[in-house]
């Protein structure tokens, strides 16, 4: 007989296949893929006794009611079935389909839990169709706003028109699903997409918190001139400059721990080999847990850009792109998810997100807790993107295993 | 009366208007605005007196015989007709009509020279058609080699094919122009191009030395990665790489005088915000007056690329585009040009040309000089590059004066 793991393999490739483009992984939000994923997933959800329901931001939603009836509360399980272009299988997939599959062997042991769940494949978490991210878990909550319907595709297609399409009929955005105090909380399953879970050889790890993130383009302004005949000490170089603040960047995440710095991009004009540069425009990706560090940082990096720009005779534009706080993870759900991840692997290892999940549009409604399941390489948003299924029959049994423990200490 | 320095301005100007492209100045190799310039400055030479003709590279080489017959020896003047694209007035030009006013106000004078002299105008130094710098001047001097025949532009035609649509016969390189032993020299005047001479607050200099240059396209690799979940210390970041040897090359630059070291291009991949950059492509520029400090130099950064990308755990190519020896200017000529200089100015400043000019091919037929005109803002490539009148006065004046002063020399 298949085992949970095994069926949990075979979802996992299966939905793989469902894809907008012939010979790689594309889902993207309100897409053909995404109407035959939602499909597919619904019939593993009623397979495994769920009541699976579309919403109308296509939101693929699942319920399993309580034996204990309509005062129970609700456990949120969920992830986004949308994916990057090319993207791997495990990303959003897993936390959809593991929750499916995790009931479906609780049923089969016949073990009923004292409170109501939902497994929820949210229909957009990836930013891809519409450059704006966790569309589908922002309708959930109800915060889907008048803004964001009207931001449009690359075909000038607006979310609104879409989602009229998608219908056939005008759009209101979905109020929020749930009232936060008839929940127990969202919790997410995802690959880590890193490699600290690799370096400490286990097969998951608790989320701690997921880091706050700052973006913003930077543009260092010099003169160019001729690369043979500009004296050193005559250049106003933008590139020498950009160097330097790339290097005091990653100075300071590497005395700073829990922080990260990443320049990712970087252009020059002229941009010729003979010429020095006379702009330098790149980015910095700032991230850390606590608020308060990011923020930190953040100043100190601008006082740097500041030093750099006067000493080297630049001017410098620093435009943010990108602003979210760091969510912190329900202590309360986090131990249960602990104490599970121990009982399954012997040792538990807390680690805070550096990416963005869900989970963080989630926490406006209610606590969340994340469980993050080994990334081969760390490597994510790609074809190779692997999970092993050792690893993945891990992060089942603990799922499990809390919602088992969270059965015991919502009855007790 | 027109003055000659009126004269020579009125010459610029009319030629800046002869262009290959409506709107902005643009002459490149063989094109139907080269064939306008040299049939317009071909008058300009006749009018001074001089014999102009075309050689089959389209050379334009105008001859004034000496009273002292045909044993006398010739001194070379002269630069390059064509011009980059968008180009300035001056860059070349300068170097061919300053020659012409100034034999003209020679001879408005009466003073007749114990030699003879040819102005040329060559048909070709910025390079920019076939991507090959030099065609004019090593026609000139009987270099121009099969190799360079080959060499096609960008639609294809070969050196070869343009030059015999040009003629309407078959092409064949022509032999070196001279025998050395029948030269006095070859004198350059040349707007300096960078901001030495305005930083001196003088109108002109006298070169030492042409600067030896190498060029490399160097790539670092390392790893992407997620730039939120991969620790500082698990990063093989080959942009931070990148950045730590552009600063290395400025610092060794800075503490070596004369040595001008630039990273004028860089680009990264994947390129993206988010993403730790898994290979940073550039350039390094490396000039010195001195080949022995240029080529010390060279290995040191070896070295250092080897060491970075060793810490870093990163790999490195590196390829060299462009590699061209040092030209030491005639000792004899040098002397005589910097005390004209003196003679006008009050005082004279040696300087090295980082820049490759025409001389230093001229310098495998004989032993050469140069003179620079000081360039507003050191600007050169650009059609707001600019020498005021009264520095090409003084220029003029200059020259003038190094040539009555190289014929009581060469009467002595």
């Amino acid at each position: 007989m298949e085992t949970g793991a095994q069926l949990l393999g075979r979802y996992l490739d299966e939905l793989a296949r469902v894809t907008d483009e012939p010979g790689r992984l594309t889902r993207t939000f309100l897409s053909p893929g995404m109407r035959r994923a939602n499909a597919l997933v619904a019939e593993w959800m009623s397979a495994a006794g769920l009541a699976p329901r579309e919403d109308t931001a296509g939101n693929l939603i699942a319920r399993l009611e309580s034996p204990a009836g309509p005062r129970a509360r609700t456990l949120l399980l969920g992830s986004h079935l949308d994916t990057v272009r090319d993207a791997g299988r495990f990303d959003g997939a897993l936390g959809v389909l593991l929750p499916i599959v995790a009931l479906a062997e609780l049923r089969r042991r016949n073990i009923a839990l004292p409170f109501a769940i939902e497994v929820l494949g949210f229909s957009e978490e990836e930013g891809v169709r519409f450059a704006s991210a966790y569309l589908g878990s922002k309708a959930y909550i109800g915060q889907l706003r008048a803004a964001d319907l009207k931001l449009v595709d690359a075909d000038g297609i607006s979310i609104r028109a879409a989602l009229e399409a998608h219908h056939g009929a005008p759009f209101t955005p979905p109020k929020a699903a749930h009232r936060p105090d008839r929940l127990l909380g969202y919790v997410e399953v995802h690959i880590e997409q890193g490699p600290v879970l690799e370096a400490e050889k286990l097969a998951v790890g608790v989320v701690t918190a997921i880091a706050g993130q700052t973006r913003a383009k930077i543009v260092f302004k010099g003169r160019a001139g001729h690369a043979g005949t500009t004296p050193m000490t005559l250049r106003r170089d933008a590139l020498a400059g950009a160097a330097e603040f790339t290097l005091a960047a990653e100075a300071l995440a590497l005395r700073t721990p829990g922080l990260v710095a990443t320049v990712g991009t970087i252009s020059v004009a002229p941009g010729a080999a003979n010429v020095i540069p006379a702009e330098a425009t790149f980015s910095i990706d700032l991230r850390h847990p606590r608020d308060a560090v990011r923020r930190s940082a953040l100043r100190k990096l601008a006082a740097v850009a500041g030093r750099i720009t006067r000493r080297r005779n630049l001017s410098f534009t620093w435009t943010p792109t990108q602003d979210n706080a760091a969510v912190t993870c329900s202590t309360a759900l986090t131990a249960l998810l602990t104490a599970s991840v121990r009982a399954v692997q012997g040792r538990s290892l807390g680690l805070p997100s550096g990416a963005g999940h869900d989970a963080v549009v989630m926490s406006a409604l209610t606590p969340v807790a994340m469980l993050f399941v080994r990334s081969r390489a760390g490597l994510s948003h790609h074809p190779d993107e692997s999970s092993s299924p050792a690893d993945i029959a891990v992060a089942l049994d603990a799922l499990i295993d809390f919602l088992t423990r969270l059965a015991r200490t919502y009855s007790s």
